[in-house]
């Protein structure tokens, strides 16, 4: 056991020693962490270790990831694993396999080593301490098997840190508390699913559905306990809980984000945003402190447009954005939302849902914590960045017609062929978004339909879909690549067509909660990143009314998000409880 | 009337009156074609004419067509038409619409002035002097309304061409009586289709089926009525005549091409080439000649590989290739070739089969004429061309595979977009293929299966084929396009699989026998153009026992073929059998 305290008096000796085994067989990496000192928090003690990772560039990592044993490999039979990876794979219950897992696990070891030449690494011990199961590890072995070997690289060194953050959690006894209730109350909603998780292994809660409706419930109930002066269910199902403060007519910060999640959806996608805030309120009251403002978290119901052809249905009651017209779209089993709602007790009214619009004049702005959905924060290794803009976006969805012709008998300059027109407006959509920074450009459709080997390609469907932080740098990303089509299509002599089918507006943040999110980042002892938010989220819905800033947290492998894979580990979940905490102290100074 | 002697000796004030009225409105074509004298042949005039109206630029090419009617339009109905276009018109039934066609027609052709700016225009009187009936014109109209306008423009240039043509026969008094009987006797054939042609009107012959055998017995008939001295059925279906040379011990010229088809064909690919050599030699016959060799022409039973998983069955009995287990296949009724074989009276046995095996020794050479099956004669408007060499070729089909994600929050430097690769890929092709003179390469399947408007692609399913005049020059643009996909795929951290499907070795034309071809053209007084075949023919099969050597001949509407629209003139059928008939010459005279 040490403390960080003790940690920055020590010489770089004693640092390594006391460091021993947080990352296997490698003390270089302690070493150089040394020269980073004084740490002002565990947060930048551990960054300064991930640094010195990425500094020691592709030979050493190869090194550290070779420093570490096979699991339930040869080493463990024979007992020469370190005492801390015996711990860990015994309490991943692998020194317990049946002889036809030990069998497997050897056969996907031996193929994993084959194909990367590191042996896999997983930290088998998870959040709730039990980790890992024997069939999830193998689970996963099987799957990374089939990773691009650059994507598999960076994900073992994941691996390792997040192992290294265990066995340094363990040394300075200090354990994400806060972290761990978010965690494991995002465990807990994940039980509510249609149909049951249980019955199938999958999440998914649609609007209004009785795993929604659970939903709505526990959060009420969670609300309350965490000490809420009143929760309140509102007319289309948000789950609204106010915490006063410290005068009955104190401003108001909104917060908050959505319960619902897609079909075979990630645990932490909108629900980290509520918990977050729940578990920073918690906090407030067992302090029994008020600030100069009230804090009001609506968990919104309905965000991921699943169930009806409607998105942001929470946010835009809050806005006065909810389309009467939606009230009657029908769902695939042909109930309106209108039936839907009333079979919920809700009241199923436009009159009920205007009422529920705020007023700006009472909130000081609204702030949203989420995961990021995306690789940045993973491949930079910070767990926090702090939300620039919601990129605005336009899609188009079209075809380019050429002229199908005989593979063998159409000279190269005698063809309009459509696939290969394509494929240079691909190309053009990736540079002019490549060009402009925080852009995005793809071209996620590209078929040509029937296609044959021996046929130049006469049709190609398309898509687009382009993103950036402003409207202005959108469209100017997209009237180029526009243009470029048109100049392909005309020089090549084939006829296009693009239909668009959306248009959303982008929402930068407001420079002074963009600060404040910065500042609480800063404040943790981390490095400020800003990113784009490629993704929608209710606070572009909230951006109509009120200033906005959102927080991300990184999620894990490559930010995989809308799919079980999907996670957030307690650690970073208690930065951002912590980040969170720290915007709420500024706010109340100010 | 007038005569080809008398047009060459004219003034061009005379030439230009002689020919009024075979281009519309546009005496400014003769005019320029009068330097070009004197006309050799008729083909030579009419070349003379096509290249006049080349040289006179895109703007006189616009007046031309402008100056055309409209098909049933105001002029007609007013009668202002010229004395040729109103005969036409009133020959193609134009004159006698009901009131609904004639409203559909006025539609239909104010949507094309509106479309292209000129009005549309087809030679209506067609080969056997019936032409086009009112719904194929109506028909042919609605089809054309969706071309591109480059090629809708090229596609009219050459109808006024065809126009010029037909009418100028009438001046000249003189008609291809051959070429004619070469087109009848392809629409004669294709009254045998599976099911009949009169039920569905698609034409569709495949190997042994009742519509074949009806071919086989046709073509047999027609062997003895143009005065073969002998003809039988061989082995494997091939219809086979012999026209005896002056001697008994006369070395054997072999020619012919193949009778079946694919699924809704076209009447002339393969039939062309067994109708022109048998329109040749009824002409020796007529004229009570022999040659100091025989002529043996073969009505190949199969080439297109439609019923059994094989082509060039006819071919490859004469080359000793017939393959055994080619007998046990079955087709999609689950009957053999064996059975199917035995059903036609043929005797199903190996040891008959392997003794239609040519002797080399006893043959001079091989020739086939076939229709170009591709753009390049039909653009150069070149009715005949001479193969350099069918070109050899190989094809991969295969995938791409990176890594599929969000495409709002990817960054772009992040991403492993395996259509991106694709595209490159696809590009890669068409550049190495462009720069390699006659060579081809193609990627005829483009597909992101499933893919989203939103995802970046993780996989993208491509193929490639590749051609070339010889085998070397095949491979160093197959292997140039392989190396640039695996560069790209290391470049951007995505796999690639491309699976070997096919490899077919290059066959140069013979440099003796493609010099006769082109002698036999030029005698026509026609340029001579040297194109390699792209598509795969009975030649092919045949380059590994002897020389050989094919003709081409031009095909309509951009050289479309393996379908309804392929055509072929009469006209130029009838330059065919010159030509061939002048290498039969040729060939006895050395």
């Amino acid at each position: 056991m040490t403390t960080l305290a003790a940690l920055n008096a020590t010489s770089r000796d004693e640092f390594v020693v006391l460091l021993d085994g947080v990352y296997e067989h490698s003390p270089w990496i302690a070493a150089a962490a040394w020269d980073a000192r004084p740490f002002a928090t565990l947060a930048a003690l551990k960054h300064a270790l991930v640094q010195a990772v990425r500094a020691g560039g592709r030979d050493a990592q190869l090194a550290l990831l070779r420093a570490h044993p096979e699991l339930a490999g040869k080493a463990m039979v024979a007992g020469t694993l370190t005492a801390e990876s015996s711990g860990e794979q015994q309490r991943a219950g692998l020194t317990a396999c049946t002889p036809e897992e030990f069998a497997t696990i050897q056969r996907l070891n031996a193929a994993y080593n084959a194909r990367f030449g590191w042996p896999f690494i997983v930290a088998v011990r998870g959040p709730r301490g039990s980790g890992l199961t024997r069939s999830e590890i193998i689970a996963t072995l099987q799957r990374r098997l089939a990773s691009h070997p650059d994507v598999e690289f960076a994900e073992c060194l994941r691996q390792v840190h997040r192992i290294a953050e265990i066995r340094l959690a363990e040394k300075l006894d200090t354990q994400p508390h806060r972290g761990r209730r978010v965690w494991d109350r995002a465990e807990a909603l994940a039980t509510f699913s249609e149909p049951p998780y249980a019955e199938r292994g999958e999440l998914t809660v649609t609007y209004l559905s009785p795993a929604h409706r659970d939903c709505a419930r526990l959060l009420a109930r969670w609300m309350l306990d965490c000490g809420f002066d009143s929760v309140r269910e509102d007319a289309v199902g948000n789950v609204v809980g106010v915490y006063e403060g410290a005068t009955p007519d104190a401003p108001r910060l909104l917060t908050g984000s959505h319960y619902d999640t897609v079909r075979n959806a990630g645990r932490h996608d909108g629900r980290l945003g509520i918990l977050v805030a729940l578990e920073a309120v918690a906090a407030l009251k067992a302090e029994g402190r008020r600030l100069p403002f009230a804090i009001e978290l609506v968990a919104f119901a309905e965000e991921e447009g699943q169930r009806y052809a409607a998105t942001f249905l929470g946010s835009s009651a809050l806005t006065g954005d909810f389309d009467p017209a939606w009230l009657d779209q029908a769902d695939a089993a042909g109930i309106t939302m209108r039936d839907a709602m009333r079979a919920a007790g809700l009241p199923a009214t436009m009159d009920a849902i205007a009422a529920e619009r705020r007023d700006p004049a009472h909130y000081l702005g609204f702030v949203e914590v989420h995961i990021e959905q995306g690789p940045v924060l993973a491949e930079l290794d910070l767990p926090l960045g702090v939300v620039s803009s919601i990129n605005g976006s336009r899609r188009w969805t079209g075809q380019i017609t050429g002229l199908a012709s005989h593979a063998g008998t159409t000279p190269m300059d005698r063809r309009r062929d459509a696939a290969a027109a394509a494929a240079e407006f691909v190309l053009a959509a990736e540079r002019r978004a490549a060009a402009v920074p925080d852009a995005v450009a793809t071209v996620g459709m590209l078929e040509v339909p029937g296609g044959s080997i021996n046929v130049v390609p006469g049709r190609c469907r398309i898509s687009l879909d382009v993103r950036a932080t402003s409207d202005a740098a959108r469209d100017a990303v997209a009237d180029a690549v526009l243009a470029d089509l048109a100049e392909i299509a005309q020089r090549r002599g084939v006829d296009c067509t693009l239909t668009p089918t959306m248009q959303a507006p982008a929402a930068p943040s407001a420079p002074a909660w963009l600060a404040r999110w910065e500042a609480a980042v800063a404040a943790l002892g981390l490095p400020v990143h800003r990113l784009p938010s490629g993704a929608g989220h209710d606070a572009m819905t909230l951006h109509r009314l009120m200033p906005q800033a959102m927080l991300f947290v990184r999620g894990g492998e490559l930010g995989i998000s809308h799919n079980p894979l999907e996670t957030v580990t307690d650690d970073d979940a208690e930065l951002a409880v912590a980040a969170f905490a720290t915007l709420l102290d500024q706010l109340a100074r100010e």
